[in-house]
């Protein structure tokens, strides 16, 4: 079994951002799946993909600050800066958190830990619409 | 076919830990695929999965000895501290490893290079046990 | 479907390579998948692979700047110095980028972004060849 479909994410503030139930919510078939596989790519090179803890929106501002403060903007060492201070430090930003995540699937749904959930990292200040592929692989729901 | 099982991690001191005989051990059916992937989740937030040298104790003590300079425990900017100095860091630290692995199946096994190994990295002072879900498809072995 | 290829890279110097070229032609049965997924591991670990922005070499520049600032050679606390002063950052920088990639497919070909391209990072002085194991599997193209 295999399903393909494009996710459209409306355009987001910069930092991170928990995006489990949107992801799910587009996917509902997903339920017809027993063991299998999901990928998510998201289609950009200044935003980027992780899981990490779903309960407090402080860990979502620390990562962002720690992020902030390991790739500064304005720093004179980066070359690339036409497209803004805000640019480069996104394209390392999205290197160092990944551009793509694979979950296990179990009876019909990501098989995530109780604390984890799916992080759409935001690294621009208007970065615009993101777009993220769903790619599911697996055996059919016994 | 398809495969899929729970293993499960006794508690670790926080480091980085070889563990590639033990995920094999735990998967002895991966001798029946010929061509496929192997995939690994640690359903954690504070803890991480890498592919890295499998030889030198240092490089472990090195990664995580790097790790620990450039997320500092104890730094004013973080806000979430309740549980733990090193609780946020962890966070940080797990988003830069990643909490995924995949691996080529070729021939029954996952086809590393000769250096390569299966990075646990514990990042917690007391993380406790962890799980990891491991999923496997591919063709049969001929 | 399944498709499992070595492909050898000739050395390289150290920096940041865009490849997604060399990847596709070495894949030309890519085309016969309709839906899918395209695994690739580099099976070493001082490289490592990545996606980003497949037009300005800056940005190849500007990523290896930063990787060079963020894990710096000759510093004190590296034990792992037997190999030389470029080994044991390589080793970090490796896992800091991953040693794999796992991309969608689509009509024959990966479902790459606009702007995104396959980035091989070298990430020693003299790595010498380097060998990725791609793997893919999917549904026939109809």
């Amino acid at each position: 079994m295999w399903l393909q479909r494009t996710i459209a994410f409306e355009p987001r503030p910069r930092g991170i951002h928990l995006v489990t139930g949107e992801v799910l919510e587009a996917l509902p078939e997903l339920g017809d799946f027993g063991v299998g596989l999901l990928h998510l790519l998201i289609q950009h090179t200044s935003a980027s993909l992780t899981l990490n803890e779903n309960a407090s929106p402080e860990v979502r501002r620390d990562l962002e600050a720690w992020l902030d403060r390991a790739v500064p903007e304005g720093a004179s060492h980066w070359t690339h800066t036409l497209e803004g201070d805000d640019d480069m430090p996104a394209h390392v930003k999205a290197a160092l958190m990944g551009p793509s995540l694979t979950l296990p699937l179990r009876e019909g749904r990501p098989a995530l830990g109780t604390w984890q959930g799916i992080y759409l990292c935001e690294h621009r200040d208007r970065g615009g619409a993101r777009t993220v592929i769903a790619t599911a692989t697996g055996s059919p729901r016994p």
